[in-house]
């Protein structure tokens, strides 16, 4: 019988995460998932936004960043809570009085749950950058439907020693709304022209059939439905395992998720249809680093050139 | 009797945020002090950063980026839940199994408050982009303390007109710990150099003792206190009101505020204490539009070539 001599994931993931911390890339907290930044991480996140953002090329409305909470009402309606309520972040704060305070701290102060002196605020932490932009589409869409481009901080509870599961992370979108043959071919052809960006950055990518982290029993049912009518691909890549590539860009069409609660239609009466890609800013970031090095200085110079580092 | 004919703040708060809005620097959403921000925004944003980060001139060490959630531990040592309870953000999240997520959706669907199926998360929204910093410095700091450079976005709960209110921004920070007189030396010489950089933008700024929003009756002492001691100074900047002009820097002097309770001392075994100057990114942002007009493009040639517009 053949030894398995592979390293298993978790501690590749370990491994990885500890020479990003030794090198000063990364610096860790003391919640697995949540990271400092350093500048030269940062350089490559900005390069690549310039990268990717010119590869729009003028066909798409200008640039919006998105803040990393949303409007509650927006995310329950993009029903978020039905499928993955194990990754979200509900936003609660204290509206009190001087007397409410007073129980507060002292329920802080004896080791009770405090937090139930506090009421949801008007916000959540944001799931995925193109959700805050669907309600500002509501009403009849242009002839030809529209197509956006977007980015913002998103939030997803899943803690993780893998320094690619993060659970605060920027993704950078380009979004189209429209009829269906529009928004199939806009995600079919930004998967092959993200497939040409980051080849071109060195990366060894390929393109693969996926399904989203549905929760529970009813949702592995989804995510085999899902898989079978390819709504979703992904571009992977290897980060700390061959054999397990990291997601590190995804295209997904949404048929009318979106489109049907924020009442989106096109010019024929129909309701919208929406598909984006959605580069994964953190990630594409650690696997150049993995690949290229820690130090984005000593990158080859055909990479150095396109990301302006 | 003089009519009164100056315009009530708010109303001119609203008025140049519909100009805002109108010109397309930021996209509203359906909640107060919450907004998205155009390319051209976040232009102005970037090359500010630039800007102020040069003027740290190597003194520093290299700089950070904070994401917008901090370990609810460092939220809860930091004591910012004492004394500014109604500006948190506390996140909570699920982890039950599936009967607990068909008894949430329940309650969704009946219009209950499903929050009460979740629990506290292990992160808080950040309050202030230095307060993550604090909790890797405990120890002995090295002679002559440290000097840090950070920069992370920060949540307050405060919905407002006033689009320098918003509920997520953020700071710039130069923080220093170390004994007394190095921390009270740091704000001091940044606020000179904060004014001559704000001030060489074209702003008509100008230094004043200040306050922070300390909560309820027990607050309304502290901050009277705060000013006496005179541990606050803002930079001020006229921008929907000459007479109430807007806080877009802020130097503090924290004691040992923050090196008490993360265990931080010096060579000497004193408590260390810290000192900050922040740079308020979107409010200096706004000031500029206000004061140069909508269109970085169009501003005066010598503030272009500072911000590299």
């Amino acid at each position: 019988m053949v030894q398995q001599t592979a390293i298993a994931p978790e501690s590749a993931q370990a491994e990885f995460r500890a020479e990003l911390i030794d090198a000063g890339v990364l610096v860790a907290t003391s919640v697995d998932g949540l990271y400092q930044r350093s500048a030269t991480f940062e350089s490559v996140v900005r390069g690549l936004e310039r990268r990717i953002s010119a590869e729009g090329g003028g066909r798409y409305e200008p640039l919006l960043y998105f803040p990393p909470v949303l409007p509650r009402e927006v995310f329950i309606r993009s029903d978020y809570l039905r499928s993955f309520p194990d990754l979200t972040g509900s936003v609660d704060t204290f509206v009190g009085d001087d007397r409410d305070h007073a129980d507060l701290l002292r329920a802080l102060d004896n080791g009770e749950d405090w937090t139930q002196h506090l009421v949801p605020a008007e916000v959540m932490l944001c799931s995925a950058a193109c959700h805050p932009l669907y309600p500002s589409l509501t009403g009849t869409l242009p002839a030809g439907g529209r197509q956006m481009e977007v980015q913002g901080f998103c939030f997803r509870h899943e803690p993780s020693v893998d320094p690619a599961r993060m659970q605060v992370f920027r993704q950078h979108e380009f979004v189209a709304v429209g009829d269906p043959e529009h928004c199939i071919a806009h995600r079919d052809e930004w998967l092959e022209r993200a497939l040409e960006i980051l080849s071109g950055l060195g990366l060894p990518v390929s393109k693969v059939v996926a399904n989203d982290p549905f929760f529970g029993r009813a949702g592995r049912m989804l995510a085999a439905n899902q898989r079978e009518t390819t709504l979703k691909y992904e571009i992977v890549c290897p980060i700390t395992s061959v054999e397990s590539p990291t997601a590190i860009t995804s295209g997904n069409y949404h048929i009318d998720h979106f489109g049907n609660p924020f009442a989106i239609r096109t010019t024929d009466g129909q309701t919208a249809h929406s598909a984006c890609i959605g580069f994964g800013m953190e990630r594409i970031t650690l696997a150049l680093l993995k690949t290229h090095g820690l130090d984005p200085h000593a990158w080859p110079s055909a990479v150095r050139a396109q990301l302006e580092i």
